[in-house]
């Protein structure tokens, strides 16, 4: 496996940091995750503009420009022969001496590594996945804003982890006013009336690509969406639940905690969702990145 | 300047993880600092009891015992020559796949980092030293408790930024209900009335070792000490105001934002606190670890 490391691609077993790294000491940088099918970036320009909407939140200078991303992306897929991958990009403040001021690190440190991406077994898009109405709260805008996506993840991992222990597949979290927020790398969508409802942005939550594209999509099949606030007794009553990121795209929930949602599997509007959203999917995906000419 | 890592002593330069540990990848990790007094822990069991428990709260078991910690801390004294001396301890969850399970990890890397402790320059401690007070709130104890010394430090470093960007020396944080909370790496103490007064543990603060310390001393002076739950402006109208920390020990405040407290300069109770710590501090420190024999 080979990854890129600031300004070589290196084996994995190379790929190594100093432990003065404000990434490591701190969990000071954020992250960005992108996917490709069949070897074509999924919404790059949206995914790139975000990781800067990150940078820019915690004060950091992203030092590689958007035609740099992708040779790097071009090249890991090639140098791991991958078509159908999932790129985690990782950029934290750098090496520095102790002490949480950010001008003790002289420049980022940047991470990209690829690995195949592996689809998720059909009963799960049919039966639907169970989350759990954790007791961790979502971190508010005004401490850890949700739309900095940060090597900060504790709040996340103590919902997830919560959330397996009561196997549980993925946590449900509100923020401080009791509201639906999301979950803990996804977004969260429910039907009611046959209308589409998800949280805000201001509710506290990451504005996802994918959450911004069913939007979208449902919008043009003519379904009302709402976002808002919400209650978990509102979501529970719902006759649909599904979460949305760049890997589960459109994934049904049919239990949340000990309560069934609707059926209790699939529900036709999830379906259509993600049936559209595989039929659109043409029109976010860029070109096919060139594979390496043969060595003479 | 050597160091531990795992389960042995490296030069700086070789003190390297890899990219897939998730105190890097998601700050998922505690940490700890301590300090020595001419080679002598300050507290130190204190300090062993609060990260065990940072590591019960993320679920993290210590694959170090408490006698083999202080046979690291003698071998890194020892190393680094070292008499006053500042330790990091840095245990992460270690290395795993991609994902936010904790049961991806096998392992936590340990990691130990001690360095010279440089003194305060006396003028600070005359004058105190200026805190902003910032817009960026303290982690809620629901979403990520501030009783969790932990990696994910995104929340203080937003703060901190705010304050340097101020030309501050460090921020003072309230909590969600606009409570006084801490500082970025201290706790925070004023004065109304000559009686000492200190945010309850229930505001979302750590409990810091030397914040404990100063409220025993200080009733043994005879002074009155109260925790409880303030605002902003009660603090601003404070006689006098202080931080705490392992490394300032107690540090005056003398200004917050453009508003001076009290006399704009270190108080009597604050100076005599601060004596009084001086005083008291022998009996806060375990015995010389011991020098290295000397080699045939």
């Amino acid at each position: 496996m080979w990854i890129f490391l600031n300004d070589r691609f290196v084996k994995k077993e190379q790929a190594r940091i100093s432990v003065f790294d404000h990434g490591f000491l701190y969990g000071d940088g954020v992250y960005e995750t992108l996917r490709t099918y069949q070897r074509r970036i999924f919404l790059l320009e949206r995914h790139l503009a975000r990781l800067r909407h990150s940078c820019d939140l915690i004060g950091l200078v992203l030092p590689i420009k958007d035609d740099a991303w992708l040779s790097i992306f071009t090249e890991i897929l090639n140098r791991n022969s991958l078509e159908d991958a999932s790129l985690r990009l990782t950029i934290s403040r750098g090496d520095g001496e102790l002490g949480i001021d950010p001008g003790l690190c002289a420049s980022p440190t940047v991470v990209v590594m690829a690995r195949s991406f592996v689809p998720y077994p059909p009963r799960m898009r049919e039966e639907g996945i169970r989350l759990q109405l954790v007791s961790v709260r979502r971190n508010p805008i005004s401490a850890q804003s949700p739309q900095i996506k940060s090597l900060s993840f504790l709040n996340n991992i103590l919902a997830k982890q919560e959330a397996v222990q009561a196997g549980a597949y993925d946590a449900l979290m509100l923020n401080m006013n009791s509201q639906v927020a999301e979950c803990t790398t996804s977004n969260i969508f429910f039907v009611v009336n046959q209308r589409l409802h998800t949280p805000s942005v201001d509710c506290g939550i990451l504005e996802g690509i994918t959450r911004e594209v069913v939007i979208e999509i449902a919008r043009n099949l003519g379904i009302e969406v709402e976002e808002g606030a919400y209650t978990a007794e509102e979501l529970l009553q719902a006759e649909e639940c599904f979460m949305t990121n760049t890997s589960l795209e459109v994934m049904p929930v049919s239990q949340i905690g000990e309560h069934v949602i609707g059926q209790g599997k699939s529900g036709p509007m999830t379906m259509r969702l993600w049936k559209a959203f595989q039929q659109n999917l043409e029109r976010f995906l860029g070109p096919r990145v060139p594979v390496p000419q043969a060595s003479i």
